[in-house]
Order: structure tokens, then sequence, then C-alpha cells
């Protein structure tokens, strides 16, 4: 079975980790070296680059990296990102030395994957390219695209508490810095009208069997993938079934600031308002199914809803969600 | 007065520190900010830039990095290099990716120092500028001026001990991988030719009251400054009286590989060697006094030779060697 998967960050990445225990139960990638092909199954994650930046001239991928080290077995897991046992020397000299930005959390084991992208960026390799170099270290079980090798960045448009202008700030900024506690405007995807697909995004999407939107933010996770030209177009025509598994449980979404990144767009952190959000296949959208929290509600035409708990507390649990998942879309592993 | 002295890394470090004594005593970049003036005296270090790498698109500069560090009080002294409570995540990561080199010493403290660097090198900023820039951080109480702000490297040229084939490697790989154990025939300073004395360089030697040559690696730390197109000859019809500091006790050199350095270019770890290498001004070389160990000799005509305890075990000892020095010289602080 060939399944491709829309993600971003945290979310993302635990939700991967759900879909690889669907795949192949056990999967251990200190163990197994069978990447990316999984027996007969083949996972393909698409995750978003809008939350890429340089700082310190690295190359900083967060939700790439989020999905290769959770899957690899070297993310914090509490935190949620970056690397586990990690040590924040390198951050502290920078301060020191008065460089900016100094808000951003910049480990220094994780500091080794943005060198080691920097350089390869820097010497002409393409994102995706270096994404599966860094891979063959992590072995992730999952093949990791980039949606772009093009730079596109989501940056969003706040009133400045300082001055009270208005001004575009990088997404890290607006999430790490101001942690979303500032008047906010819009998002937008810088670069990315002008961005092309990374090589296989397309082609992971109209050759799947089945296509999942992992429960990360619909706004700066999703959206943004949605954005790249050909993408949105090439999930309207796939042949495979997508379902998505709703980011809400219970009214507000479980982690991260989607709420307000909704309400920022004109939406509400509902189960109901991020269905219509995305909208139905038969419409205008791209959902034919919706996987939605017991107790939370969504009604679209031409989106098949199920009730299912999709709070992914363990790995158990989460493969639950993406089996319940594959199940609306009418597929068996 | 106007000092200035040309040095390599670690024995240049610790020498600087040892003129800083000499001519403000007790001098604490934690709460000194007279930068780069101390009282009436100025002191000015031209550091060598051969050892100067680039190492996973990082700007390594090892000497100029030991005297900022061992001025500014971060130097790990025990080691000789480096910062001080350092940790190796970062350069462990790089060995887990399989990034090579991974025989260089890079720790997590002080690849913010090459991370700052690269970033302004690749901005456009001079090497001079941004070891200016980087030294507002650690108020060295010394003007420390990069002989060239042009990319100038020593390599040795070796019999490769795999295949027998000769070849041209850097000196760090040279030193810190080969620790010198490897047949050396030449050292070429590859880039010297086309190279310029950065701005200030020319100054600092012709407006000085005095020269000091440190105790540093003859053939790898001051002759590889000596390479600089215009150096030597400034040296050669400078005013000021130019003292050298014997690197050698006993007839070896205390640290480093300064004896298997002197025996590739056809001399011998002598001071008498050393001097000679150096050469009188009087004839076609820069030395006007020479300062060795007791015990050790030199006698070359030209230059006055004078026997003090030239061991840097100590502020104070150092201090007295420059003091030594600046008797030579007839200059008094």
């Amino acid at each position: 079975m060939k399944l491709t998967v829309l993600a971003g960050g945290v979310g993302g990445a635990r939700f991967l980790v759900g879909a690889r225990e669907v795949l192949r139960p056990g999967f251990d990638p200190r163990n197994d070296t069978s990447v990316p092909e999984i027996g007969d199954h083949k996972i393909t994650a698409i995750v978003n680059v809008g939350d890429d930046a340089w700082m310190h001239d690295l190359r900083l991928c967060p939700d790439l990296d989020s999905c290769m080290y959770t899957l690899g077995g070297g993310i914090d897991a509490e935190r949620g990102w970056g690397r586990a046992h990690e040590t924040w020397n390198l951050k502290a000299e920078l301060a020191a030395y008065g460089a900016k930005p100094d808000w951003f959390g910049l480990g220094d084991r994780d500091a080794a994957t943005h060198l080691i992208r920097s350089q390869m960026l820097r010497a002409g390799y393409r994102l995706s390219a270096i994404t599966e170099a860094l891979c063959t270290r992590w072995n992730p079980g999952v093949h990791l695209l980039p949606v772009s090798d093009d730079r596109c960045e989501t940056y969003a448009v706040i009133t400045d508490p300082e001055d009270a202008s208005q001004r575009a700030i990088h997404f890290q900024e607006w999430w790490v810095r101001h942690r979303a506690q500032v008047e906010t405007h819009s998002f937008v995807y810088i670069g990315a009208e002008e961005a092309s697909p990374a090589p296989g995004v397309l082609e992971a999407i109209s050759e799947a069997d089945v296509i999942l939107i992992a429960p990360s933010n619909p706004v700066v996770s999703i959206a943004s993938i949605l954005a790249i030209p050909g993408v949105r177009g090439a999930l309207r025509t796939a042949s495979a079934p997508i379902i998505g598994i709703s980011p809400i449980i219970g009214g507000a979404p479980l982690r991260g600031m989607a709420d307000t990144c909704l309400r920022v767009v004109g939406s509400q952190p509902t189960a109901q308002a991020v269905a219509e959000y995305y909208g139905a296949r038969t419409d205008t959208g791209i959902l034919d199914g919706w996987l939605i929290h017991p107790g939370d509600r969504a009604e679209v035409p031409g989106v098949t809803s199920r009730t299912t708990p999709i709070l992914m507390s363990s790995t158990a649990a989460t493969a639950a969600i993406v089996s319940e998942a594959l199940e609306v879309a009418g597929v068996r592993p």
C-alpha cells in the first residue's frame, strides 16, 4: 500500500509514528534498514517547510527535523522538538556575543543537522536531496519529502506592539518569540507562489492508495503545504481517498496555537470549522473523510465524518487513529 | 609606547598576556574597557592566519581565537586552546552523520565564534573587521590584527603513508590529524603571494616603538606572517628595534612540533639555528635582538643576544621576559 501523509511538525511527526506502526508493527529505526520501503508498503510524508528559516547562517527546518528526529528516535519526547540529551552552549555563546536572534532554541546537537544542511544547500544541493542524506542516519522508515525545495516561508502580518506599525514577521518569530500573543491580521506564504513541488511530491499524491492529513495546524502546517502551486490540484484529482484527522479535541487544539491561527484566517477552533476550512472534494476542497474526537461534531456535505478518540497519547493510540482513517478510506494494509 | 608583536597561537597568546601585564599591570578583561588603548600604551598583535581553515562551512582561525580567548579570559588554560567549560556534542553529532573532517576539535562554545565569523565573512566583512567585532566581547586589551584579510593557508607537502604519493595537506590536518608524524618535504603558504597585509598591519610595524617576535613556531606561525608581501619589507625598514624571543628551551621547543617544522625547512631546533632562520637586519633578516634560555647559545653577527629564563610559566614570568626584551630594545614603558 502506498500511504501519503500531509504533515507539519510535532503533531505530524507523532502521527507518522502511528502510520509506521500500522504498516510495520514494531519498526525500530536502529535495527530496521528497509527504508523507505516497508515490506510492500510505502509511507511518504509531504512535510511543511513554511516554518523554515535562516538563523545565524544556519537553515532550520523545524517540521522536517521534528519528523526525522521523532521517527528516528532522536527527539526530546518531553519537549516535543529538538534533540534528546541536548545542551545549549552554542546558543548561550551566540547570545553572549549579542548575536540576534537570541530567542530561538538552537541546541548543540541539533546544530549539527543545521550545519550539514546549510553546507549542502550552499553547495547547491536541493533540500529534498539533503533531507534524504540526513535520513540515512536516522532511518525514519518513512520517506520524508519537503513539499518544496524552494524557499517559501510563512510570515504573520502583525501590529507591532512597540510602535503600532503593521509589519510582517517570520512565523518562527511570531510563534516562538511572541507566543502568538500579538495582534495578528493574516498569514502570508512568502515565496510559495513561485515555488514548485519537490520531486516526488505530486507523484506521491497521484500514485497514493490513500492520503491522510495529519492533525497538524491547519493554517500554518497544512494550508502552507497547499499553497505550493500544483499540490492542491493534485489532491483534487487524486484517485486515492483523502481522510483528514481533526486537530481539535473538544473545541480546542491539543497543543500549539491553532486556535489563534484559525481565528486569524476567519475560521474557528472547532472540528466543524476546520473541516469547512479544508472543504469537501465534492465541493472545491480536499476532504473525502474526517476523523473527529468524541464530543466534537462536523457535518460537511460530501465528507464522511467518523468519531474516534484522536488523542495521540501513545504509539498504539496513534496507530488506532490511523487504522480508523484507513477504514474510513476503505483500504486495508 | 607602541608595542607590536608578531604572534602565532598558544605561545603567542601567552606572550601577549605578559606584554599586557608589563604595559598595564593587573588588566582584567572583565573590568577594563579601555581597548585597545592602554593608558598611553598600545599593543598590536599581528597574528598568523596560516592555520585558518574552512571546516563544515565554518571559518576557523585557531591563532586569532587562541589570542582572543587567552587575553579575554575564555581559554581552556589546561588544554591551551579552545574554550573553558567546553562541551563536544556538535562534533559528536557531525561524526554521527559521517561528516568529514571528524578529527578536528570543534567545541560547542567555540562554534559560536566560528558561526558568527563565517556569517560575517559570507556577508562580505573583512576578517580584520570581524576580529574587531568579536573582540568587543572579549576585551583582550590588545589590538588583534590578522596579518591578512585574504585567504592564505599553510599546507604541508607530505608523502601519503597510505599510497606513497606526494601531496599537499592543510596544516591543520598535518598538525592535528597526523600529529606531524608523516614524511614531510616542505611547507607552502598557499595564497600568500597574492595576499595583502590587513589594514593597519604595515602601520603597526612602521609606527611601532618596539617590535617583538613572540616565541611562536618560527616556520608555521612566524614565517607564514613574513610570507605576506610587504610585511618583511616593512620589518626591514622599521625604525623600531626588533627583538625575537627564542621558542627553544634547552635545544628543543617547549611545545608544539617546531622541531619537525624546523627540520623540514632545513633548520634545527636550536636557539642558534632559529636566530639564523630569522636572520639579522644588518644582513638580510629581521632581528636586532634575541632572547635565549639559560644554557642555550646563539651568536649571530648584528644580533644582540641576551640570556634570560624564557619559560612562560606564569603571567609574571612572561612579563619578565617582555621586560627583558624591552630592555634589550633600549625602550621603557
